[in-house]
């Protein structure tokens, strides 16, 4: 039996799934990676990072972080208040970095994740911003040590697309991909098609849960452009600064505009989009081979993407061999951006 | 750069296919994975099994298949009349087994299979009759063996179906299974629901080389229940007979019926389904947890599979965690099995 020693950065929502699915899945990983995966280090802002050689137990982490009590000393822990000096100073096989879920600010995440890298540790990440920011530089880092870098839960969750692209599409040239990346935006843009007034319907979904108290990430895009350059980067091997995408968001629809779609048949979606720019047509900034966009989008009813709604994202992409291959699944959630990590913790095992 | 070594058994369209695939992506497979991969074994049902340790040239056997010449030999070159002696007699990495086209028949396919797996070797395949009787003994003999068994293309051709299953899912339980599987037959109902009798649709997807000649297994789901039994096998460990999927194939659809469903806002499918058997009811032949079906069934509006049209195929899987994912693509043709081929390459070579 392999052991992995497990570092877990961010102890939230996600890394407590991610930890909490590990116990639950262990003698899945027993039997099918022969590996028995040990969480060593957890880190939190205000608990800093604590390190234990022979294992934490993920129970009594899960305890104390549902009743909201620090991590208590006890024999054998080390801890440091800063997870830079905690990851420079102990040893762990895989760096579990979910840290940061702001798109638009790739730190701390990013620190933590080129120190690990540096150093030879494989890294699974759930921080977009880290990854908008810098993904091909990381990707790059990861190879020259010989180590994995995966962000499968960065885009659409647990929902695995990277890996397609990946692994699945092995080989194909990615010419276009589109998508529906943003789950409180669509959920939104469902609610109005139901008849809802823009104020409303984000009201709505703010009480559902599905949009922050502040949603601008969400409703201007932002969020959706963060997503886009990690696209770009894993399949075009380009690195696009956020101006280079195009962004539109939803504050201003309004529920005539969307009733007007509707009653031409079409459905408004906020849709990303990269593609070769037309022939014949000036190349926008940077002389990028590719056009990036985010933008609302009246849809007819051919589009796969027509009747992906409320919560649930897709992702489109064309390749030269394989023409066109839609992927729909939920976009966000705890579980789903834990299963994403859970994914790409069980892609370092087996290789 | 490491080597690999390939034997290709089976060198129709979709072996063809592969092989020049590895040739176009020869600096991809170094500059991604580090490796470099030789042909070493071709084998035809009419050349029999030709092996050089060093490697055949891959543009002179796709032009001396491409004319229907028979391999000439040349220096270093072996041969075996039977496939199964050349394997036994030569040394390869990774067996690309590409001989059967029949989902019903196992063979030969079969024990190219076992035996290329006995003796430590990977093995690559589209074969599906093979995969249909055997999936879980030869992914059994694969893990005993501490080797690779990969059947990407069975399911989807081209679309990442299976490696979405095992690693983009890696860890979730999957609940049920749902899919249009068969391009053949989907594409005479998209035909019948623009207004054709069932044999005119045929003649025409006939002509349009969508249908075989004898289009016995694709009109009565003989291919859809082979792919159920790998599906079965890949999601859920069980291993079905045929007798276990309940089987209703197209042939006595008719335009009445179909036209009947669109009236009411249908469309008619052959469905692939699986899932637990609903609560109270028996339990179906040999006491299996699951019920496997393969009908024509009218779907509303809603249901993903409802605009998958023509030669398109689809399949939704639901999961403990991640509570549907669909996955839509094209469904069959000789590129997009050998690009499935090609990522299950892919796959060995990363690990």
């Amino acid at each position: 039996m392999r052991k992995i020693r497990l570092s877990i950065i961010g102890f939230g929502t996600v890394g407590r799934w991610l930890a909490e699915a590990i116990e639950r899945r262990r003698s899945w990983l027993e039997t099918e990676h022969g590996v028995a995966v040990s969480v060593v280090s957890v880190a939190t802002r205000r608990d800093g990072f604590i390190h234990r050689d022979a294992g934490l137990e993920i129970p009594t982490l899960l305890e104390l972080a549902a009743a909201g009590r620090p991590f208590a000393d006890h024999s054998g822990v080390h801890r440091w208040q800063s997870a830079l000096d905690g990851l420079a100073k102990t040893e762990s096989d895989v760096l579990a970095e979910a840290s940061n879920t702001n798109p638009r600010e790739p730190e701390p995440a990013l620190s933590h994740i080129r120190q690990a890298l540096g150093r030879g540790t494989h890294v699974i990440t759930s921080s977009k911003g880290a990854c908008a920011a810098a993904a091909l530089d990381l990707v790059a880092l990861a190879r020259q040590q010989s180590v994995q870098f995966r962000m499968e839960s960065t885009v659409m969750s647990g929902t695995p697309v990277l890996s397609t692209l990946r692994e699945g599409l092995a080989g194909t040239r990615v010419v276009a991909v589109r998508g529906i990346l943003n789950g409180t935006a669509n959920c939104i843009l469902t609610l109005m098609a139901e008849g809802r007034e823009y104020a409303t319907a984000l009201a709505e979904a703010q009480a559902k849960g599905y949009a922050e108290p502040d949603p601008t990430d969400d409703v201007e895009g932002h969020d959706v452009v963060a997503k886009v350059r990690i696209l770009v980067a894993a399949a075009f091997g380009h690195a696009l600064t956020p101006d280079q995408v195009l962004r539109r968001g939803i504050t201003e629809m309004t529920l005539d505009t969307v009733q007007q779609a509707m009653r031409g048949g079409r459905r408004i979606k906020l849709v990303a989009t990269v593609r070769p720019w037309p022939a014949g047509q000036s190349t926008g900034v940077g002389f990028l081979p590719l056009e990036a966009r985010v933008e609302p989008l009246a849809l007819p009813l051919t589009d796969p993407l027509f009747r992906v709604d409320g919560v649930m994202n897709a992702l489109t992409v064309q390749t030269d061999t394989v023409r066109e291959v839609t992927i729909i699944g939920p976009g966000a959630g705890p579980e789903q951006a834990g299963q994403g990590m859970f994914a790409d913790l069980a892609a370092v095992a087996q290789a």
